[in-house]
């Protein structure tokens, strides 16, 4: 057990890959962006029970925006919170965009060599946990920089506007199983791919 | 079968409840909103294999809007297209909510009696085909008018546009289950509940 707060060495997830790790009610998960305009996709299931997962569509029910950041819940699809967002150095993330995959790689980069895409690394690494690619539902996409035009519907992605050292702290609300990303996209991250880090503390 | 382009006698759902029935590849469902300012939350599963789902996330991705209407095609979580929506008299629907539920009821409305919403409407509708709660995803909500503010990321549920008589219309791409609703809730209807009229068609 770390130090109330202090948060312990930081674990590195390579460009482009995924990782997947237990997360205890209470524990603190920081989610940083080391190098700048790098995404992670973030997932979470009910370590008791993988059929209770994020839901963007709860989410951004409750909060009335999708514009998440300090103060608000990350809620599951049965209504209870899952996360709660403590600190966020950032204030732009994406809520709305699935993980990327080879689909969305063949469609948005037709000349570019195909890619699994996050979704493929976060279908591996959650596999040990028993979670399957039909059980990936919209990630919240830390440090992503969708907007929306309010006039016409518009989407577009546009590079992160974090920069290093940039992070997002993340208190889980119950037990749970955590997926998380350096995200393989090229839209998504200004044209280059950087590593994402993270911490888990009990503080 | 019915003539080409030409739907048989539309059947009615409830103010407040739903139905459920299996839409094969090629049919055209339409859904009409009889009386005006009426939502119907829409979901979609392989009639072959109820994991495949319908994805607003994979959606918004291809279409690179929240406004879809005529010429957009609705995805599932596989990235294979749904239904293609033919035609549309409003132009005005939502992607980024889920189902109203006990839950939502008890947080938007806590003055007023708790509903099951759409979301129990949809889960008692979908059972018998093996669907269970914890397998709808985000709705694609006919007629739901949200806005999204392109400078603070906030959302509101206003009322529909939709007027007596409106309609849309979608061509399934696959043998497909689905889930419709009349909705529930207040926010989402202007205040007041009112049926909603669907029909399939071979044309």
């Amino acid at each position: 057990m770390t130090d109330a707060g202090k948060a312990g060495e930081p674990t590195r997830i390579a460009p482009r890959s995924g990782a997947a790790f237990k997360l205890h009610d209470g524990q603190l998960l920081t989610v940083i962006d080391p190098e700048g305009q790098q995404v992670s996709d973030l997932l979470a299931y009910n370590a008791h029970d993988v059929r209770e997962v994020l839901s963007s569509g709860r989410t951004l029910d409750y909060a009335e925006t999708i514009r998440l950041t300090t103060g608000h819940s990350l809620y599951s699809n049965r209504s209870r919170v899952m996360f709660e967002i403590v600190h966020d150095t950032v204030g732009l993330h994406d809520f709305l965009l699935t993980p990327c995959s080879v689909a969305t790689f063949e469609h948005f980069y037709p000349d570019k060599p195909v890619h699994r895409g996050c979704f493929g690394n976060l279908a591996e690494a959650l596999a040990p946990y028993g979670i399957s690619e039909d059980d990936i539902p919209i990630a919240f996409n830390c440090f992503m920089n969708v907007s929306v035009d309010g006039n016409t519907g518009g989407l577009r992605v546009l590079p992160p506007v974090s920069k290093a050292g940039d992070c997002l702290k993340l208190r889980a609300r119950m037990d749970l199983i955590v997926g998380l990303t350096a995200c393989s996209a090229y839209d998504s991250n200004g044209g280059s791919f950087r590593p994402i880090d993270y911490c888990i503390s009990d503080g």
